[in-house]
């Protein structure tokens, strides 16, 4: 039997889910997807993301794909998909590709996007989707620390302690800040691709800024530095969004 | 000691909970209240709030107010409760009320709002917020059924089967609908008291108009027949937030 390569596009509440990535003794995204696709095509599969998110994050379009012998058309992997997946995943696109395609080694760029919510009181219906800060921020300076992201830089202080050891140069095609009268904010990055936690600790940074800890010129000798220690802590996950994933 | 009437003006969202009033062997709003209030004021809480929602049902602006010897400010118990209290409860508002002040009798009118998300695909950050409808709904008849709904009426069609024998008349000050490019519609009643279900039987039998599946004039009908059996479903709790209250 000929082997497809199915791609899906995906939307998830990352709230109740250990991230993406398969665990042992955790419940994760790809775990329930691959679990649904497996008793759809009768058969074990392997999903390949653009990239993990973790525990926490959400997405809008993730995107990912897995081979198949199964017959099954596109569409109706859409639907029945959506019919088995609890409602905090949901299926947008189901298409078939080409067997060369990757999610991940093809991607040519992501966007996430950051949601922070700066009032006194909190927006308790959305609290598993953003960051509530009550201090109020300095959301220009803001914008200035991310213009200096734009372009080609090691992002060595801005990647997790933890993370391989690869290589941290990344190129940032867009970095911006929407805010409006009600204290809603949108920090946007789009890149070749993020080291481990880099959106997250670059927000937490940015806020160190908006907070009036540390000045536009500290933001910008904390990314010269390549030195974790110096810049702010990790944001948390439920205010971040994988976006979209560009091809 | 001299007894003091506090007021609270309280939002929440009721996902985790079976509803405001205090049961036993299930998590209720009042209870988690009333359980932070006796360990600020060391002595038992009973709350009086403005009515009761249901299992699912959210508040903007719920009012309850209890009577207490504590001598704590009202700021501090602000302040104490919103530290105590789990992440879907927020006190936006406590005063000291003359003694007979009480929620529920001397309220005016109470506003509701019910929200319908209308549109293909789900939006699952939002799925306890909102009655997903994937049918198109016709709005514009729906509208003309709210316009009936106003004045004076006997209400016994959209009251629930297990309600008590009160008076089901019941006088709607306001009935509209508001809806946007992006299919989400708000349908907003403001009234002098509510029956059981009300709100959630209405809007119930507004998508069977909506669907096609009943004409305006047969939501007159219903309306005049007062009888529950000729109304739509009940529609699902989590779309429904009491907006506010009137004193």
């Amino acid at each position: 039997m000929a082997l497809r390569n199915i791609k899906l596009v995906i939307a998830y509440d990352g709230t109740r889910y250990h991230g993406w990535q398969r665990q042992k003794n955790a419940q994760t995204i790809q775990a329930v997807i691959e679990e649904r696709l497996a008793v759809m095509t009768e058969a074990p599969v392997m999903l390949l993301a653009s990239g993990r998110t973790d525990a926490g994050v959400h997405a809008l379009e993730q995107v990912c794909n897995f081979k198949t012998a199964s017959q099954i058309p596109a569409d109706a992997f859409l639907r029945g998909l959506n019919a088995l997946l609890p409602p905090d995943i949901f299926v947008k696109k189901v298409t078939e590709v080409p067997l060369a395609f990757h999610s991940r080694y093809l991607a040519k760029s992501k966007i996430y996007e950051y949601r922070i919510l700066n009032t006194q009181n909190p927006d308790l219906f959305h609290r598993h989707m953003l960051w509530h800060i009550r201090f109020p921020l300095e959301v220009e300076k803001m914008s200035q620390c991310l213009s200096l992201l734009k372009g080609s830089h090691d992002f060595s202080a801005f990647k997790s302690a933890g993370s391989a050891n690869q290589n941290p140069v990344r190129n940032i095609l867009n970095a911006a800040l929407e805010s409006d009268e009600d204290g809603f904010l949108r920090i946007v990055l789009e890149a070749d691709g993020f080291l481990r936690h880099m959106v997250r600790n670059i927000v937490g940074t940015l806020v160190e800024v908006g907070a009036g800890r540390m000045w536009v010129n500290g933001f910008r000798e904390v990314l010269a530095s390549g030195d974790r220690r110096l810049a702010g802590r990790k944001a948390p996950p439920q205010g971040l969004f994988l976006v979209a994933v560009k091809y």
